[in-house]
């Protein structure tokens, strides 16, 4: 079975979708809004997130079928730093109109490419770290998606995370778990019973599907949404295109996928969920990131379980009796550290961030502080 | 007799040494070998801590009998940043030769203007809260000082220092004690053992004495010195001067005053001090700025306890949970920090630093770090 599934990959059948999108408020000064998380290389190799997500895809989509959405501030960014992503698979959105109708003109595009299409959703911004257990998660999905089901890929959770919303899993068939039910984000105390049950999976924002299962979703839950793609893609390649878009675009209900369709699917029973444990992270903030880059086995650490990111050819980063610390060093300036521990040091050109590892969560603070000093150029 | 004093100080008599010297790696990276911390602003003032000492003395004595010393590379920044400084009055030592030719240069040239002359002796680099303490203690000095004794300042010890030298102090007369010996930086045992016995006071390396009775001493004790800072005061003004100076200073021994000259004369009963308490302190590493910026009061802190020291029109420095800690924003970059208790953060144009409060005394270790990854340019 392995080896046929192999088979129906080599022939290339997964197109995939990544999505390119959202500034990262929780990262700055690192990510801005004219330079948002997915441009940065914080992947622990000289790679950006975005580059890493479309290496990550590599094996199982050649470059043709791979899709980026992204907004019109970073079209530039994305096509340089992706070179072998063909010219008509960067869908530029006019403007931001939230996860479905990214999702949604990516699928509608595909579809009419190939009817039959089973496609991948991602995100640009998320770390993996297991390449190959990643790999034979979205290889089970595709068997889901053949059947007719919205895959959804489901992290198993490590620690009663508050910052995720869960799903709750039902029947199990091989790989493949049913989704009773989405489930927001929780309390601490509900997100450790979570836990404790075994039947709940981070929800990681990653699909699989068959665009035209998605499609008829869309249409039963949200038909306006599914009509605006439907004009846009039936003008998709021909000299109307942008004008098309530039019509439809701004009148789509502007509206999350899950919220959109994965919820309601889920009520009709359309909905599973393959089980992962990949070294999955979104990267949500400095402490996050220092956590996934230094790896279960540490190694991405220094021998005091400090995690460096910065670029050869940086100044360097001396770091004396310090442990357990993030630095981001983004400026060519030296950043030296004495004494310091569980902290995130972000050195960038017009800005310098210290914060404690236990507050990188809260760093929206500093952002909405920021901003009522009106000092919005430093964001 | 307040009157007396008074009158006597308003017709001048008191000429001030300043030695502008030492890079005070402790500082670092604000304090480096071209910009050394005297020439920073370091006071909560626009002032440096140059500016700051003349200011200080300019109720004791008038700008033309206030002598700076320092190195030829700081030659320009001193002459700049003291408009007020006669040109004859900046001496600039050729190389550095330690405080004792330093001083003795000084006490030279004055002692060839006035043979009567009293002097003070003080670093660039200290700050003093209390002007009118300060002033009222160097006034009693000079009763000293007219009665043939060295007399230093002793600062009354606030806690059990072991980072200066003591002075162990003998017969009290007045506002006056004799010194009977210089003690070296002591154990914490040993500072605790002077502070409880109430008869040590902070070696705070600020002298007052008549310049002709520091010269006989250095006769008596380094007749090398004396002898070459004879040669050289003799061609002072002269078109000779700094072909001499060029050609004996070289050849002065280098050793400090207190080994030099107070050490040994205090041995002769020759030493006396006037304990002082007027918000001393040397400003010796980021963690003492703090608390001396902070003041006693702690106005000079917000109301977290953070000093935050930065040149109007500076980026700003936003602190949110953060408290007890000191800010040095000198890069018109943005500092932000984010639930950091007891930091010190320093922001320049090609370095920062982020320590914690009480391993700021020890930041040579960074220092010498760089220094031997060969990252000397940092320095």
């Amino acid at each position: 079975m392995a080896s046929g599934m192999m088979k129906r990959m080599a022939r290339g059948e997964l197109y995939a979708e990544i999505h390119a999108g959202g500034s990262g408020t929780r990262l700055w000064p690192l990510s801005r809004a004219g330079h948002p998380k997915f441009l940065h290389h914080l992947t622990g190799s000289p790679s950006s997130l975005l580059q890493a997500t479309m290496a990550r895809l590599r094996p199982l989509s050649p470059p043709e079928r791979i899709f980026v959405v992204t907004g019109v501030a970073h079209a530039a960014a994305v096509a340089r730093q992706l070179p072998d992503l063909p010219e008509p698979n960067l869908l530029v959105e006019p403007s931001p109109r939230d996860s479905c109708a990214a999702i949604g003109l990516a699928a509608a595009v595909i579809a009419r490419r190939d009817p039959d299409a089973i496609m991948g959703s991602f995100a640009a911004d998320h770390l993996v770290q297991d390449q190959a257990g990643f790999e034979r998660v979205i290889k089970a999905a595709v068997t889901g998606a053949r059947k007719g089901q919205l895959m959804t890929i489901g992290i198993t959770p490590s620690h009663p995370e508050t910052g995720y919303g869960y799903l709750q899993c039902g029947e199990e068939s091989g790989k493949i778990r049913t989704v009773v039910e989405f489930k927001e984000k929780p309390s601490v105390e509900v997100a450790e019973a979570y836990l404790a049950s075994g039947g709940y999976l981070w929800n990681a924002g990653m699909f699989v599907w068959r665009a035209a299962t998605f499609l008829a979703e869309l249409e039963r839950q949200q038909p306006a949404l599914r009509e605006g793609l439907a004009v846009i893609a039936a003008a998709w390649g021909t000299p109307d295109q942008d004008r098309v878009l530039g019509e439809v675009w701004p009148l789509l209900p502007k509206i999350s996928v899950d919220h959109a369709v994965m919820e309601g699917a889920a009520d009709h029973g359309l909905v599973s969920t393959v089980p992962g444990d990949f070294g999955w992270t979104d990267v949500g903030d400095f402490d996050t990131l220092g956590t996934a880059l230094a790896g279960a086995d540490n190694k991405g650490a220094d021998a005091d379980g400090n995690v460096v990111v910065n670029d050869p050819g940086e100044a360097p980063v001396v770091l004396l009796d310090t442990t357990n610390s993030v630095v981001v060093a983004h400026s060519r300036r030296l950043v030296a550290m004495l004494g310091v521990n569980d902290a995130v040091v972000v050195d960038t050109a017009d800005a310098v961030l210290v914060c404690s590892r236990d507050r990188a969560q809260k760093l929206k603070l500093v952002v909405d502080e920021l901003k009522s000093r009106g000092e919005g150029r430093y964001l």
